[in-house]
């Protein structure tokens, strides 16, 4: 038992006895939910020897029937509709926040200075002064703290950040990347759900798709200099659930401009009204020795250019299937070219969290903390400030 | 409770305390054995609710240092080092057989003597005979089987027959398939496994990959009238584990022309020599009203051409990404876009087979029966011997 | 013969005799200079009937030995040294001004000051206000004029117009557009060419490529309201041919973040950086009822995705091969399937622009005409603007 | 002056007036007629200089008003109704041979004894004994003579060949190729045409389309030891364009299984039945070192894979875009990216055989000779034997 982690430390493990447990606290049961579940489920025996066995003690959500039932068939040895109750549980020693994006600061902070580790939905706040409260509460508290990024567990997105690393790619010149998606477009009939809601939500397609590619463009390019953007919103009043119409204040989309410290410029953009594209999460690096490109609908790929390769007279763009035992993670799945799902980028990324917890690493820089999640919050706000203001904004982080 | 299952029945469940549960035991923890306890593991809360909770009563394997390793990993109560032992067990209600293909016959058998369902993984048996016997046993038995032929549990190769029984391809003309591996060419420096010795495996990549093709030959397009084939062997010595060379007396690829009773015709072909080929299991249907393509390295999707499509000037392949709530399984997934893998083909096909197990219900056509492992056996061995005798063979299941 | 046009009308033509003759002047050999010569010369066979016979007349170029081989090559007439001297020739009545740009003005004017058609390449001045001085000669001279965005007349791209043009994509949410090369990048080795001289080009990546994207964004979505725009020189000193080292006054890339007046947002972006892109002109646009993508290094293909296409389970993108006899132009070239390659997006482009010279017709909308040359320059001069500025720049044609 | 040849050789050319003429008589006005007339249009100024400029003489048909106009269209100088009459004339030093293949063998046999070289168009002759009657007269004529198989003469295709006699691809283990068109399928209502009855065709897809397949495996891969087909009609009776009914005698589709005498195993497949493919002659070579993949729709991109490249964790399949300077024939087109079209292949073949004319060189092994006609014609006859007796034919050529 380690005096400062509080778990026992599996090096040195001789029997899955002395694997250390972690108690997990779910708030929200809905898709994000559901998600996490799964991957606290197959960790221990996929993600194999697991750093720590997540324990699920509790789950929390407003929906008494709902959460009772996400609790029986996820396996959830309790539930509440308070969260604030669940916290109280000592238990609970990891609280995995999956809820709507105006319950994300409050039980973060409440839960970091309980003394509790902290896993956080994207955007981690509704703007970058509630996600810097989280983070300065967090850190206060010593705990650890991911905000649930978890594109950067993606193996052929992880490849590429390796291959940075490693100074294959040289100088980069260009991001350019748009996360694309349909579901709020005339012919789905969309109501305003509490996405489409400023005050839930913080803001739409940009804090909910665009978080994710700016937090990319952090993690592989780096700082961001300066952004000027624009943002629309096509369908100004919704049907409310509650009956009559309501103005939708958040944008259906954004398109961005973008410049980096390290000299890159490029483009950022995120819509829900692309139609055909489902979760087109699709960027590009253009470097010295190297182009990569990568796209969510096709995870398991990843499309790479070298340059000066030989032979010369077949260079061209590979199209790299990341399933060999070698790839990130891959030695957890399967044989080559039997390809994974999107939703185990979770069981790679709260493994990893797990380990940091028990074993006490660092989060970062692989992960994403909530230091990245607020920088990733400084990004969003500035370009909600340049549509407004019609300049570039530089980036203070 | 079923007079006739001896489960209690789904329908009608108030709660969780309702859904029956079927005793499984495992033989087998390698490749296999790992994907289907991922499946068992995953059933009760992802395919929710499920048709029954699979209670994973035990697991069998020659190593006992591995299977007791198994057994913890993925929570099997027990683990026996005899699979005769293990069938003993009267809690062990579905004997899943994913040992090496000299092994599929007689615990196959003898579990269903014993009353037991079975699912047998692919090749069912060596030979025909051998199928066939497995077969005439299961059905004595008046147990539930299934071979375990999952790739007709791929959400996009079930929207093929779904379209296919609709009547919405018309007359089929063609169907050409190749399923290519790379890995025992002479890069991989591949010993003489068990897979490469005839009286394990029985054949080659005719039995592995080619008995997937035909599977979904007889599946898609109906009845084979006749095959032509050749079998070839690259590397004809390879160096055993235990010392020394061994000769490899299976097939590491064969090739055949295929007529269909339907009057189509089209190709046949499996390899272990395609350089990076990963597992491009790869086919074509050629049809009146429609052609449609399919490629396992990209699952989630499916290429269909439609004739006749309006707008006339649009027309091409649909390149469709088979992961809406309305496709099949999906249901039990993510929002569209967020693709699944490999591994969740056997959550359906063992969902299904519960199903049948806990409701008496039929596992064809969707499952493969004992029978079609044995038709499937039929062509395998034809195809040996046309390559023995340099004609073509008429099929005679 | 038509006392408007001075050129014998097709219509009603009953003999290859009838068919009228426009001389030709070429300014340029080089890359422009070739490719238009070829279209001359394919014409009169391919797009048969021809709307005019070209007769190459005369090219001039400085270099004699080069201009004197061009000649021969092509079948010119005769060649001068001095473009003023060519222009003094009344067999000519078309010139083609391929040079470079900062030759674009003085020659096209003279020309239309003549009574000569002209027909120029991109961009049609270094800036705006060159280009709107050549735009007010042509309409002065009454001549015919055309600005040489050949991508017009791809034939996938002209679709895409036309079923915009019939309603078909409804409102248009985003266009996004990148135009992407390598060949100055620091493995090229590549000197400071004129492409590289502002006082020659006017502008790089901006004018070179994104002339084409922005032509194309007016040509497709319509008129631009303002744009934020970053541009970068990533390799700011080269060497000079002449010797020593010469300032890169040009930029190597832009990106840029774009409002249409229609409310669609999105984004323009070009480079010369990005390796493997070898002439990756690939635009997107998202609209109420359909997205299409173009990219020209696959220019006979299309894609296209339908909302609301039955069967709804095989709704996904189209690979359109845009190759069939009624698809624009096709009824020139081959049965579908026969990929024509991109050198004759020219012969397209002169067909038309011959015809409405001796037919007397209008070069616009599918033609761009010196007036579009000038809108898409304003657009330039915009990015430009808005990089210095570091603000939002509106546009004013 | 060449005493061999009779013809002025290029080398030494000190201006066009050196470079040597060849005069032409083209036999056929449709398809082959007008791709073969671009290319002998286009190779004078695009495979510049070219080793001879063709002289259009005549061209020959039975239609006079078409041929007529084909000759007006394209320049030939005189025409034919009657090609005897056009082989009188001296002027017709190459006879192209493009009519219907009940027309190759006899016109082709007596230009070669009256001493004019010959292209003919694939299928050389209908028989294989028809195509060997070809050969041996040429042969004893001692003319330049080739069979029409274009696509050796895609850059792409080449490329491949070079790969392969540079060793880089070593053993050879499989070849599959499937060429697939669509234009007789029930919705095209296509009547019986010529291509459709035997007695002027000899084959259907088979002679049409396998016989390009066939000779790329002669190409590429080397002799072909056995092979198992099987052809089938699928619409057995047409509408006769002369009213009535007419049976269809030839194949709408083959599939075979081949065996080569390398040791390579693969299967042979063409089809009129394949709703979509519009021209997909697509092939893949697994290799000891490499895979390579080809599409003809895509004929401007070449995609390989090679074993062992670095770094290893970017190994993948290259879409290889061959359109650099140093790809074969591309010193004579565009800056790379700026893709060509099919109808190119004809000004590479064409011009390889005016050099061979001109300069007495072999036309193999890179043009296909008589003789490689012929060859192809013993496997696609094998293939009709082994449909008819159900047995592999070993091939004698």
């Amino acid at each position: 038992m380690s005096e400062e982690t509080g778990f026992t430390s599996m090096a040195g493990a001789k029997s899955e006895d002395d694997v250390p447990e972690v108690g997990v606290g779910m708030l929200g049961y809905a898709f994000m939910g559901k998600a996490h579940s799964h991957a606290y489920k197959t960790i221990p025996y996929m993600m194999y020897p697991p750093p720590a066995i997540p324990r699920l003690e509790a789950i929390a959500g407003r929906n008494e029937t709902a959460v009772a039932e996400a609790a029986r068939r996820y396996g959830y040895a309790q539930y509440f509709t308070d969260w604030r109750a669940m916290l109280e549980d000592p238990a609970v020693q990891l609280l995995d926040n999956g809820g709507p994006n105006n319950l994300h600061a409050e039980p973060s902070i409440l839960a970091a200075q309980m003394g509790k580790h902290v896993l956080c939905e994207k955007p981690l706040g509704r703007t970058a002064d509630e996600a810097r409260a989280m983070w300065e509460a967090v850190e206060k508290a010593g705990v650890k703290h991911m905000a649930a990024f978890n594109y950067r567990f993606v193996p052929a997105i992880r490849l590429i950040r390796d291959l940075i690393d490693q100074g294959k790619l040289g100088r980069i010149y260009h991001f350019r990347a748009s996360y694309l998606q349909e579901w709020i477009m005339p012919h789905y009939g969309t109501p305003k759900i509490w996405r489409l809601d400023k005050s839930v939500a913080g803001s739409g397609a940009l804090g909910d798709l665009g978080a994710h590619i700016i937090d990319l463009a952090h993690y592989l390019v780096g700082d961001i200099k300066a952004v000027g953007g624009l943002t629309t919103t096509f369908i100004k009043e919704r049907a409310m659930e509650e009956g009559g119409m309501g103005v939708v204040d958040v944008d259906d989309a954004f398109a961005a401009a973008v410049e980096f410290e390290n000299g890159a410029i490029g483009t950022l953009e995120s819509s829900r009204f692309a139609a055909g594209r489902k979760n087109a999460n699709v960027f590009e690096i253009n470097a010295e020795h190297a182009t990569v490109r990568f796209n969510l609908e096709r995870l398991n790929e990843l499309q790479v250019f070298w340059v000066g390769e030989e032979p010369t007279e077949t260079q061209g763009f590979h199209d790299v299937l990341v399933t060999e035992s070698y790839h990130p993670w891959w030695e957890n799945w399967w044989p080559h070219g039997h390809i994974i799902g999107w939703e185990h980028t979770f069981a790679h990324e709260i493994s990893h969290l797990l380990d940091c917890i028990v074993n006490d690493k660092e989060v970062g820089p692989h992960g994403a903390t909530f230091e990245d999640g607020y920088r990733c919050a400084v990004v969003c706000d500035a370009i909600v400030e340049s549509a407004g203001t019609r300049k570039f904004v530089d980036i203070r982080y």
